[in-house]
């Protein structure tokens, strides 16, 4: 398969427009509103928090995804989350996606939803109906547009997210390929323990893709990226993420399990996993990115669950923190991760830049070159790995340090 | 029930002596083993870690307990956990109880064993053998050698955990009744998030009981008490709880599931409760206690699960450190936590001393009064209650608040 980076966010596929700005749900100062248009009406595909208490937008949004199939844009705030409001909240989902239908010329059943931030209040529907001018207005093509979206989404976050790809597909003129492209951004950084999906995470694409495919595609790469993060455990009452698909690649329709579908499968993992990792690498108050690989399982399920049992261990997380190469709080993560296994049995490396440490095997933690493994844990991303010999499946997953600035910001978040 | 606490712990109960000693195992300059002694043979129960990973103590105490059902003798020592220490670590326990039992002359198979410290090294025998002739030498029934062997037996605990109760029962010559004692120590203070059981506690008693009914009472007990604690989500590779029952208070041995039983389960239950509410308020770093009480729920099970997911989540121990009133973390939690239930039909509270504060109820968060959250959040004990309104099932979980200093305690636990 011919896939490969290039630079850019949701605005990198044909059609697709973006927007932001500075509306004043929330901070000041800052933009906090942003839009995604697609020229062409999109298949949409959708998961959402399994969170027993969804805030009202994503109930708006799990409506469209799995009722209408189709949608045509997105308006997404930063600073309040509209959960936890009522009947309210729902009311002022009507409101904003009626505005914006107003303004793009579409139903407002085709108007995505998105809102992240403090559980609680009510969002101010004049500042989102005036903030929605300023977007419909502001909608562009260009890249830094992508990439200005990606910023007004933020959060605690400290970077933006996006990423994109493109990979060759056959035309749907029979003559030669065409080039597909998929594009994204997401934000964290706390509250992140995605089940089923994640934070708001938005991929934008030009393919054409029957509208169950895209769902299917979406379903199968979730598990293994924005489900396999963790920053804090705490599973979102928000959590959305939406792939749009509008077509105007002109590739040949993917309506099959074919070639084409596997490579766009390929390509939204890819962009996926990306987007995921920097999420886990952003969480709030990291320092620094933990990469937990699990192989030689016996179950994907197990693998699973025993890289992000280690991954979410708040002692493991401490521990990365002060560089402390006490190996014995990952054995005791994996432990306590559910699967079962034989603890003389296994074996748990440190991976640096050029050098691997054994810290378990045999049953007894082994005797390792302390100097080195301090040097390794003061590079920039902490790699642990398993080899359960047990069979061979195998899964990865991220998380991010525990710091002081995890405590600071969440002891205060509101204000 | 005439039952009512009493100063002491683990030398309340008439019978029991208990020692320390610093041995030098890991910590200069303090305390790190300890001995209880039973003038009799003791009935004895025992509760363990449910962690694939099982400290080589573990595995000792639990043939014990599921094979003998008789002990004499407890043999603690702080500062090394002997987990992960494979066949080396099995030895060392033999080697204990071996010296252990020659001093007090007892079967080896009558002395139980307890570590808890740092996962990986080997605990240094001849340190050990030293430490058994200074605590068999230096055993007393008094109340201050109950203390000092809780204190022994602390790693970052900051205080030592001891409570004691006694009640009346029936004598076994059937004159009148007999006063019966139990009494506890037990340490906490990380890696602690119990399943079946947690850390090290034991519980001693002068109750004639059987057997098989010591180990019931003790299986209904721990659900309500040490299973509804965590500090950090950590579930350790150690977790041993043990009661031991002499029989020496002379009441009419406990066969059945009489009124004598229950009066029995409920001091378990008291000095059980006791310790662990003092663990989850001493956990790594806390500066105050946390409960969260779930009633109305339509099951027990999911009861529990509430509120310990509430306890649980590190957004709702950061924002309790840092005094801030963001309750839409606690609905978030509960959202998360498993169970079913309408986020319209729910109530959640906050508890002060004097007064009560409503948070949430009819689907949105309420107006409160701000300066009252905040003082409310000033006291000592930060209280919270859930109405789910569905049954007439509850229960009761405590936490502590996530600090800086768990993040400094545990960056740089080994040294």
């Amino acid at each position: 398969m011919n896939m490969h980076n290039i630079s850019g966010g949701i605005t990198a596929a044909k059609g697709f427009q973006a927007a932001c700005c500075a509306a004043g749900i929330k901070y000041r100062g800052r933009t906090d509103m942003a839009m995604i248009y697609s020229a062409a009406p999109c298949a949409v595909a959708g998961t959402f928090t399994t969170n027993k208490v969804k805030a009202a937008p994503v109930l708006w949004d799990m409506n469209i995804v799995y009722q209408e199939k189709t949608a045509q844009a997105v308006v997404v705030n930063a600073g309040i989350a509209n959960a936890a409001t009522g009947e309210k909240g729902m009311d002022i989902c009507r409101q904003t996606a009626d505005c914006a239908g107003k303004a793009l010329n579409l139903a407002p059943s085709h108007v995505l939803l998105g809102s992240t931030g403090v559980i609680g209040p009510q969002i101010p529907i004049d500042r989102i109906s005036a903030g929605i001018g300023m977007l419909a207005s502001a909608l562009s093509a260009t890249q830094e547009a992508g990439t200005a979206a990606s910023k007004a989404i933020m959060t605690t976050d400290t970077v933006n997210k996006e990423c994109a790809v493109e990979f060759e597909l056959p035309a749907a003129d029979g003559n030669g390929t065409v080039t597909v492209r998929l594009g994204g951004m997401s934000k964290g950084s706390g509250m992140i323990h995605p089940n089923m999906c994640t934070m708001l995470g938005y991929v934008t694409s030009d393919c054409a893709i029957a509208q169950p495919l895209l769902q299917k595609a979406l379903s199968q790469v979730v598990p293994d990226t924005f489900n396999m993060i963790t920053v804090d455990g705490d599973t979102s009452t928000n959590d959305t993420l939406l792939v749009l698909a509008n077509g105007l690649a002109g590739n040949q329709p993917i309506t099959e399990e074919n070639e084409s579908y596997h490579a766009f499968c390929d390509a939204l993992f890819c962009v996926c996993r990306t987007l995921a990792v920097k999420m886990a690498g952003d969480g709030e108050g990291a320092t620094k990115l933990i990469e937990m690989r699990v192989y030689g399982a016996d179950t994907k399920e197990n693998a699973r669950a025993l890289a992000k049992s280690v991954v979410g261990s708040s002692l493991v997380k401490a521990m990365v923190f002060g560089k402390d190469a006490n190996c014995g709080r990952i054995l005791c993560a994996l432990g306590y991760a559910g699967p079962d296994f034989d603890p003389a049995n296994i074996e748990v490396y440190l991976h640096g830049e050029k050098d691997t440490l054994c810290f378990y095997k045999d049953g007894c933690v082994q005797d390792f070159d302390e100097d080195l493994a301090l040097n390794i844990l003061s590079e920039p991303q902490a790699r642990f790995s398993c080899d359960m010999r047990m069979g061979d499946q195998e899964a990865t997953a991220w998380g991010c340090d525990l710091t002081y600035d995890y405590v600071r910001i969440n002891g205060d978040y509101r204000s």
